[in-house]
Formats: C-alpha cells, sequence, structure tokens
C-alpha cells in the first residue's frame, strides 16, 4: 500500500494542511497521508530539506513525499517530481527536496507541466492544494511520473554547510535545533570516527570530553555530546535545553582530538 | 469511504483530540479521520466558523465534518447536525457551523437530542468526546440524521463583518492572520473584480499598487496584495510578517481605484 | 482492528513523530496509528502518565499503546511491555506507564530484550524510532508480547501527589493546565461526592462556592469549579484563563463544606 508524507512549513495552527488531506482524500480515497513535519521554520528552505532527508529513510519504498516549503510559490520557479529509488519526492524546485534526492539515488527528474493534475482554478498562493496534493494523488493512484510533464536535466540543489578541516580539528556548526534544545552539527560520524574515543567537543567557552552514547551518561545539567539518530554529532544538557545556554543555528563547533 | 473532518479549538498541546479519535476507533471503526486544524484561538467561534467554510469544499462529498468550538458545553445551547449537500455539519449551535453550512446549502438542520447516541456518563465540559464524536461515528457507520433527534427551523449564525461601498472605494478589515503573518480581510474577488488591475490597496500608512498573481511579485521584504487561495483579498510582506509590521484583526483595508 | 496510539514529549516541529509513523508503516502497513499528544512538557514523566491514564478509556480493547516521554533513553534503564485488560502498553521503565497500567489491571510486565524486533543499529538517542515502533509494529501484526523478552516482577511507578483530609476539608493541588488554562486538580469526585451540593472551593485568596455541571454556569470572566471530563475538581475562569489569574501546577487548592 502506497503511503503519501507531508513535510511543510505551514504550521498546524491553520487548515493548510488539513485542506491538502481534503484533496488527498478526494482524488486518493483510502490512502493514508502521515505528517513528516508542518514546523519546519517559515520559508527555511534548507531546514525542509534536512529534515526530509533524515526522515524519508524510515518509510516504505515507494511512499509519495512531498515537501512544500515554498516562498517562491506562484512565481516562474518549476514544480517537480523526483523519482527515486526509494520513492517519488514532489515539491518546488528550490532544493527543498535535493538533499533527500541526493540520499536516494535520482532516476529522473520531472517538472510537472501537465495542468490536468491540478486543481482548476488554480491559486498563486497555493500550490500544495492545487498542484502539489493532486499530483500526489495522481501518483498514488497509479499514474506513473512520467505522464507528468517533461524530464529535465537538473534541479536546484541547497548544502548543509560544509565542514573545515584542519589536521585532527574539524571545525563545524550547529544546522538544526530541536524542541529539546538539543543542537545538531553538520559533523557527521565518519568524520570523527578516526579519532573516536579521544576526542574533544568545543563549543563557545565549554569543552565537553568525549562522544557519549546517550543522553543520560553524564549528570543532571550537564553538556553531553552524542552521534544522534541521524548520524550527526549533536550536543545536548541533561534534562535541559543546550539551545538557551549556548546558542543556535550557525554557532561554531569544533571536534579535536584530546 | 466516508471521512470524519475534526475542527476545533482545542490545540495539540493536551489530549484532547486524541480522546475524540479514541471514541471514533471504537465506534466507526477503520473510519478515516481528518485534522482539519485544531488551533482555531480558543473560543473564537468567528474563526472556527472562517476556517471550516474553507476546508469542507476541499472534502468528499458526505464527508462527516466535526467543529467543536463551544465556550457554552454543558449549558442550555444546542448541539446540532446541519445536513448540506456537501455532508452531514455537527457541531454547537452557536454559528461556528453557519458559514459552512451556507455555503453548501443547507437541507435539514438536526437538534441532536437522542441521548442514546451519546456516551454516558456525559460530562458537562468536553462534548466533543462525549456528543459530538459518537454521533459522527454513527452517521460514519450509516445512521441517517433523522435518527439523531428533531428537526429544528433555524440555527444561530454569525457573520464575517460587511465591507462597507463608497463610490469605488471598498472599506474593510483583517478578519484572519495565518502563521506566515499574512492578512486575509473580508473583501472578496467579486467586490473588487470591477476595478482590478487599477486599484490600490491602503492599510496603516501604506498604499500598495495592484493584485499580484503571488506572493514572489516584488522584492524581497516589501509589502504585496494578492487574491489568495479563499478568494480573498489578502496582504503579505515577502519573506515576512505582514501582521507583525501592520497588525492583526480588525486593522481597516481600503480599497480603491488607483 | 488492531490501532496504534502513540503519547510523547517530541513535540509535531521536529519529524521525530512522523518517523516513527514511518516505521510503522513499513513494519505494520495498514495499521491505523492514532497522537493521542505529543505535548507533553518535555521530559515531564509524570504529565506523560496522567495523559496516557486518561485517554486509554477511550481507545478500543486491544490498542498498542506507546508512551515515549524517556530523558533516560539510551541508559541503563529497562523498556517494558505491560499487557493490561485494555491492552498492551509500551514505553521506558520510568513510570510514565504506571497509571494507566493501574487503571487497566496489568496482567504481566515484559522486559524488552528480544533485540530482533528492534531497527538495527539502534541509536542510543531516539529508541521511540529504533524500539518502540517497531515493537509496536509487531504487536500489531500479531506476535505475542511474551516473544518481545522476559517476565519482571514489577516496574517503576509515579503517583500523584496525594490528597490531604482534615475533617470536612480536603487539601489537594493542581496537577495538570490545559491550554484554555483550566487548573485540574488531584482532587476526585469520590473524595467530594459527601458534602457535594454544600461544598467550596478555595484556591489563592478565592473562594468558589460550590460545583457546577459546566463552565457557562457564571458570568463572564468569574471563576468556577467543575468535575471536569476525567473526573476530577477543575478550576476555570469562564471564558479566560484561570491559570494567567491563580498560578500553574502545585498551586493548593482546598474543597471544604461551606
Amino acid at each position: 500500500m502506497t503511503v503519501v508524507t507531508l513535510t511543510t512549513d505551514f504550521g498546524l495552527t491553520d487548515p493548510f494542511v488539513g485542506i491538502m488531506k481534503g484533496v488527498l482524500a478526494t482524488r486518493a480515497p483510502g490512502v493514508p497521508v502521515i505528517d513528516v513535519s508542518h514546523g519546519v521554520p517559515a520559508q527555511d528552505v534548507l531546514a525542509g530539506a534536512l529534515v526530509l532527508r533524515h526522515a524519508v529513510p524510515y518509510f516504505p519504498r515507494g511512499s509519495v513525499h512531498v515537501a512544500v516549503v515554498d516562498p517562491g510559490v506562484g512565481t516562474e520557479r518549476r514544480a517537480l517530481c523526483v523519482e527515486t529509488a526509494g520513492g517519488p519526492l514532489l515539491g518546488p524546485d528550490n532544493g527543498v527536496l535535493s538533499l533527500a534526492a541526493s540520499a536516494l539515488e535520482i532516476r529522473r527528474i520531472v517538472h510537472l507541466t501537465e495542468e490536468r493534475f491540478f486543481l482548476s482554478p488554480r491559486s498563486g498562493t497555493f500550490h500544495g492544494r492545487d498542484v502539489f496534493a493532486p499530483v500526489a494523488a495522481a501518483l498514488a493512484t497509479g499514474t506513473s511520473p512520467s505522464a507528468l510533464g517533461e524530464t529535465v536535466a537538473d534541479m536546484t540543489r541547497v548544502s548543509v554547510p560544509a565542514v573545515r578541516r584542519d589536521g585532527e580539528r574539524v571545525t563545524g556548526a550547529v544546522v538544526y535545533v530541536d524542541r529539546f534544545g538539543n543542537l545538531v552539527t553538520n559533523i557527521d560520524m565518519d568524520t570523527v570516527a578516526p579519532f573516536v574515543g579521544e576526542l574533544a567537543v568545543r563549543i563557545g567557552s565549554h569543552r565537553i570530553s568525549g562522544v557519549s552514547r546517550s543522553y543520560g551518561a553524564v549528570e543532571r545539567g550537564a553538556l553531553v555530546a552524542v552521534v544522534n539518530s541521524w548520524g550527526l554529532v549533536e550536543i545536548a544538557a541533561r534534562d535541559g535545553s543546550a539551545a538557551a545556554q549556548l546558542g543556535g543555528i550557525g554557532t561554531p563547533v569544533v571536534v579535536e582530538r584530546g
């Protein structure tokens, strides 16, 4: 059974997500719709791309993933269907699909030009409802991606800021903050693997010795570094908020031997 | 397949919505339940009515729509089922159903008096759980609205504040603010159609020339007026919050030739 | 049809809940998943236990209830499946399951040691994804709880602070505050039943005469005491927030004859 997932910056206060689900229920009755997150910060394409990239591997192959973080809605920006080994990704051509697409192996990129799959009339402000939901319904009910438009050569890509290596020192930054105030960095497991067990993490004036297996490895209130569930170095304050103490996105983080 | 939709001011922090879904899963197993929104401002009947009115057209005909914004829960206010061409609407008789009902063509209004469809005992504080969820389950599993109680002549209605016309000037107001800070007015497309293409929108000391097709039609940070996905004039700040600059619900907005 | 319910402190801003649903959709396709609440205050085990305890009675018997409020994730704390007359409860052994378990009649407590039901590799920070979701999927698709690990004698329990009786005076406290600012106490209906009809509720310098059937029994803005939908004495401000006026969790409340 195909499922459709939704990742947006629409929040859950307004009825926008509910309205997309109405379109899906109308055009693809019985197809389960799963919310990945609607709490992507407003118009933050990179955050949406990160969320999608770390969520899709846990869904069934063949799921239809819709991601709408779309400050350019209604302009000339293209709407895309990216076919991947994991399933089709739908969203605007602004990079929101690109991290997930790269992780999943891209098979084809289709520019959504076949307007017969859209709602009509189509607004200039809500393509989640008028374009992406009805196209997701079409895919979930058996339409081939190739029927949706023409194949194009490439898509807009975003990238997580790169880490800098300098001998046995890796300098990165906080790229995501979760609701617990945990600070997720762009430094991955492989980068630190060569000197894990004898490394230190520095952030601001703080120095954390070693990477722990769990948040609970330190005293209440103390800082702890872990490799998190996304495979990234993360800094947490046990039973508290590291973000409140140390800052948010962009804060530099150094991992070094020591 | 019938679906049940939920629109409330319960928020998603507490388990109230989850408990309603438990009742639905018990009494109407397998029936999909879709959240329209639970972020209606607490006890704001007009906001709930607006949300429901603009959401229901996107759901399958025959869907059962439950709307619980109910400051009078447990008092003598009536509980209603409004049969419409789009499907039955369930909620308290305080106007929350009235905008959607009018838009959909009312066939019959039933006062929910048949207590055998309710949970027993019935609390005086949570009719979402004890009245509306079980009645929705009954409707979704084939019970006829006429079995739920007696037909009544009318219902409480709310209305969006009317616009004022004065020659080629229309004065309205902000009636809804979304999570992006976009300001939705009570001025609809038909009202401005006669002079679209040569109109200006005024709010506070700002004057916006013309109605654009999309938010992206202006420079970053600039104000833009659009006809939004609900067919209403809306004022946005590109990639920012118009509400933070210009004010919220009730702020006057003028559309005039110019 | 079995349903799986989720109660967590993950919030809905991040994709954590969505990722758990991806695991469930992969391993138990077609099984409905219902959110009880993801708004449990971060790491507040007692609040999570209260929410679960008052929600599970409204779900079908045999539902699989997952509760993840888990500050000790990745440490030596055990992961449990508690078989009850209402269905299996899954969560960490920190008390989050204990109030619901006691209310439902405990049949067996199983320590989840059979790692073949977990995701592999297993992170030290996200057992909602790696342990509880896949085990819930196993239970929902027919695996017996006894296959999940070894039976153990007991579990960690939390308890709501006890009320104190002194003649015809009962002293309790606020134990939960909902999104409307209503103050839920630990004083239950049975405790006040002997002198209902002639009692008063005191909080701070305020004295409320009698327990009303509904919030609407008093004037707009006035304080009102009700027995709420959980069977507990609750203090509300009609059409307003009692919490804003009177304080939050821990605030003492006295019920006395008068």
